[in-house]
């Protein structure tokens, strides 16, 4: 589908213009007299800045932090446009946080980085990540994106997460979880075939091996990914160790016999009939390749897929980030946590499948407008956190 | 004043944790339904990100670019409270924000630096500068502050001031300019003393001498700074090198003799009645250490001052940056201009002086919440600007 058959390029161009961009500051408190001034500012605001010199935890008391999470870019990996930098990625890190607030309660501020050196992006997001409650990785580049993430998570007392990777793995996590239930399958007896191994990818395969899923082969372009094969980079060598344990070699075709499951977080297009037709009966298939996907709903159905997820809105089950990032945050910020964990991700996956009470083939994920979602995994996560702080042993 | 006259700080503690903070994000566009959705976020939003990839200047049609400064501060120098550092400087920096917003409807959010290191500060915004459409320097320790912003100036493409400098020493000029109307003398004739050779003190002198003052003597706590005395850093002897030209030698008291203009950016009660009465007839006393100034205006007057000015809202003629930073963020803003130039340091000046319609000693600056202000200084720089802009030789 082009962006332009509702006319959404114009319209959205219109929109920004008017506007001057998505978000805007407001005040909390009032500033009418000079009453109000010196509470807010001199001289009453040396005593919050007093106290948390001696604790500064107490920041989370007296400032926005514990309601704010920066959205970092470099801009290098946006949608489906690429590496186009900082400025023209702001329009996509202010709707981000527009999704945060509007979800969540959550204040987000953009923040895009003129570098795209990893060592430079690391320590200009430590150098500024005391004014927040939360860092928010978006839309960088593969395999820089893993990296930058865990030098940040190692350094950081704060929570850090790169979107793309776990938000797009714990909203696919609940789709699988629905989709057992719906097909009567286990996650520990699946055959998972992922093509695509960019961030997303990765970050499906880690999530989907944590909550027990055994067998799961990613492929490339060039096909499957195994220990020994040429043209792959670090981060290919080390999924092909941790993945396809019979090492199979061959194309996507080759992958998806028997396989269960089909994980497409690549191109358009690129899953045939005649492939899903090699895969065990009742297939699920999740092509979430954007704006189109890997093969078409009806095509897909044409070939028996038992479930058909797919990334866009005008079809059922659509896989959104949006179920999961604003909640997950407003969870980890409500617990004051120093860290998310996979143990919170597979929460917030729960906490997004349980929103379908009664799943079917036609709706095992919840609408991204469902207002219940956020709250419900803010509260799971949230309940996480707070079991694993009282854990003593 | 101990500021626990008013109790302000209790009520400052119960007003920041009741609101959790002083500012929040809100969202300029609807959210509502999937159209909405389609033309905040994905697809629509794709358009502005190539338009402005093709041209970055759009950010500022198409982003929070055109109205957001950020307010950054590496907590050094905050208030009279000194080098608290990251976090314990985020509430005055909030305060700033709300200021931007009530006076100028700029959105400003704060950046809190995380490192007192002058490469590191100066990297690390400029890494998040396309960001933001301006940046305000604020409570960074002298001298560090001076290369910071010489080199931010220079290398950023976007307007950046250190506030604790320039926007002092704006609003200082506007008091000089009506007390120059009010007493019948002549900027080109005065004798000026400034007591404090810090961001401030510094930053007043440049301000002056590029209006035409001619005669200025800074003192430090060792009496006057002159050519070739010892115990000087760097920024204090380049100032002896450009003030002090008949190399007076001695205490604040000896520079005072026949001085027509006292202005203290230092600490409280150094200004005797004594000093006073060496100073020419009708003397200017601008004494503006906070909370407590270098002499109450009440001993002044006693020593036949003809004009006090403090920092405080409970005397007439207060001195405060509130009049200056948030109109000359907006004109530059309005205007897209790259730098603050020193021309636009004096209008801004001149717009604040003449919000006094007939300026008596008692009234010589605006009330810092006369609304008129912010509107008349936006609106002299953004003229100023675009004077400059069409100036072809």
């Amino acid at each position: 589908m082009s962006s332009d058959e509702n006319n959404y390029d114009q319209r959205s161009i219109d929109a920004h213009k008017k506007h001057g961009g998505k978000i805007r500051i407001e005040s909390k408190m009032p500033l009418d007299t000079r009453e109000d001034l010196s509470v807010a500012y001199t001289p009453g605001v040396a005593e919050p800045c007093r106290q948390i010199n001696n604790d500064n935890s107490k920041a989370y008391d007296y400032t926005w932090k514990k309601n704010t999470v920066a959205v970092v870019s470099d801009g290098s990996a946006v949608l489906g446009l690429g590496n186009i930098g900082p400025e023209a990625s702001l329009p996509v890190m202010e709707g981000k946080c527009v999704l945060f607030k509007k979800f969540a309660g959550v204040d987000a501020v953009p923040v895009v980085l003129d570098t795209q050196d990893i060592d430079e992006m690391v320590t200009t997001i430590k150098h500024i990540a005391r004014t927040y409650g939360g860092i928010n990785l978006e839309d960088i580049g593969s395999p820089r994106c893993f990296e930058i993430e865990r030098r940040l998570k190692d350094e950081l007392s704060i929570p850090v997460m790169h979107d793309d990777q776990h938000g797009t793995a714990i909203v696919t996590l609940a789709g699988m979880i629905n989709a057992m239930r719906v097909t009567g399958r286990n996650l520990n007896d699946l055959k998972v075939v992922i093509n695509g191994s960019g961030a997303a990818g990765v970050a499906i395969v880690k999530l989907l091996q944590h909550v027990g899923v055994r067998e799961t082969i990613m492929c490339d372009s060039r096909g499957t990914l195994y220990k020994g094969r040429g043209e792959m980079n670090s981060v290919k060598k080390e999924m092909a160790k941790i993945t396809n344990r019979t090492r199979v070699k061959g194309s996507l075709g080759d992958a998806l016999e028997d396989a269960d499951v089909f994980i497409g977080v690549s191109v358009p297009d690129v899953l045939k009939k005649k492939m899903i037709k090699r895969m065990r009966k009742n297939p699920i298939i999740f092509a979430m390749a954007n704006p189109i996907p890997e093969i078409m709903p009806a095509e897909a159905h044409e070939a028996k897929a038992g479930i058909v997820a797919t990334g866009r809105s005008d079809f059922p089950n659509q896989i959104n980030n949006v179920l999961a990032f604003p909640g997950l945050f407003r969870g980890a910020l409500n617990a004051r946590t120093s860290n998310f964990s996979y143990q919170m991700y597979v929460a917030a996956a729960y906490g997004i499948a349980n929103c379908v009470e009664d799943p079917t083939p036609e709706e095992i994920i919840p609408s991204a407008f469902d207002k219940r979602v956020a709250k419900q995994v803010a509260d799971i996560v949230e309940d996480v956190c707070e079991q694993n702080n009282s854990m003593t042993f």
